[in-house]
C-alpha cells in the first residue's frame, strides 16, 4: 500500500538504488506497521536541471545526495508514528548508505484504505 | 480532472502504451463519472533497479508486466464507486491488452473540485 | 514544503526549464506565502507516447507546450489564496517564458504540516 517516489540526481549505481529503496522500505515496516510483502517503490534520476532543491532551507545544508521521498499510505498514523517514520528513514538510509540526513527530504500523502487495488480489479482494504 | 500516473517497466511499445492509456481513461469515464474530454495521463517507464514490486503480497502474484497506476481526482466517490472503477480498469486493461488483472496495482488520491485549474489560471470546478 | 511536479513534452531547453521553474516557484511565494528558500521541484520530460492531454476539454485549446504541473502543499489555503495562486502561476509563465496561459494545467494536493520532513530525520512542521 505504501506507494513510495524516490527522486535523486543521475549517476548513482544500481546498487545504490537498490540500498535506498531497501532502507525506506524497512523504515516502513519497522516503524508505521506497514506489512513486511507490501512494497511498491518508483526511484527516479533526474540532472540538475530536472531536480531542483534549496541548499539551506531551514538552516538545513542540502547537497546534491539529496532525495525527495513521496510516500502514499494509509490515513490515521499519529504523529508520534509519523516522528518516528521520520527518524527511521533518515536513520536507516545513513547506516546503509552514508546519506547525509540532511540530504532526506520526506512528504507524506494520506489516503483511506479503499483508495487501493493491489490486483484483480479489487478494494482488499476496503470494509 | 483526474491526473493519471501509470508506470512500469521499460520495453513496451508505443501501441502498447496508447491501449494502456486508453483503458485507463476509458474505465474512469464509464464507472467514475469523469468528463470523456477530461483526460491528462503521464506514462513512465523504468528499468528493473528502478520500479520495485512485492511478486506476492496479499497472495495476488504479480510479474514484469505490472502497472503502477496513481489517479488524482475529485472527492466525494462512494465505496460502491471506487470498487466499480477498479474493477473496470483491471477489465479493459485485461480485455484490451491481455494484461493479468493481477498486475493492475490502482492507488487514488482525492482532493476537493477547487484543487484544479485546466487552463487559462482558473478555477474551473470551483463553486 | 511544496513539492512541486512539472511535466512537460521532451525536447526544451535546460534554460527554459529553468525559468519555468522559476516562475512557479515565484508564484507560489507571492500568492500562497510559501517562504522563498522552501523550493524542491522535480521537471520531468515524456514524448508525445507518455505524456497525453486532451486538446479542448472545456473548451480550452491545449498545445504540445502544456505543462502538468502538480503541487504538494499544507492545506488550510482559502479558495481565494487558491485562485490567486493559479492565476499567478499562468501569469509568471507567460510572462517569463511566452507560454500560453491555456496550456498551463495544475492540481493541488493539499497534506497537514506534520506530514514533511526538511532533513535530518525531523518533522519540523509539526506542532
Amino acid at each position: 500500500m505504501p506507494l513510495v517516489r524516490i527522486s535523486l540526481r543521475a549517476g548513482k549505481s544500481a546498487d545504490y538504488k537498490r540500498k535506498i529503496g531497501d532502507a525506506v522500505h524497512r523504515a516502513l515496516v519497522e516503524a508505521a506497521n506497514v506489512p513486511p510483502l507490501d512494497r511498491f517503490q518508483i526511484i527516479t534520476e533526474h540532472d540538475e536541471t530536472a531536480l531542483i532543491y534549496d541548499a539551506q532551507y531551514l538552516d538545513i545544508k542540502r547537497t546534491d545526495d539529496i532525495l525527495l521521498i513521496q510516500i502514499s499510505f494509509n490515513q490515521g498514523r499519529t504523529l508520534e508514528i509519523k516522528k518516528t517514520l521520520f527518524a527511521r528513514i533518515a536513520g536507516l538510509l545513513h547506516d546503509e548508505t552514508g546519506i547525509r540526513k540532511e540530504d532526506v527530504f520526506i512528504g507524506l500523502i494520506e489516503v483511506p484504505p479503499e483508495n487501493w487495488s493491489f490486483g484483480n480489479g479489487e478494494a482488499q482494504y476496503a470494509k
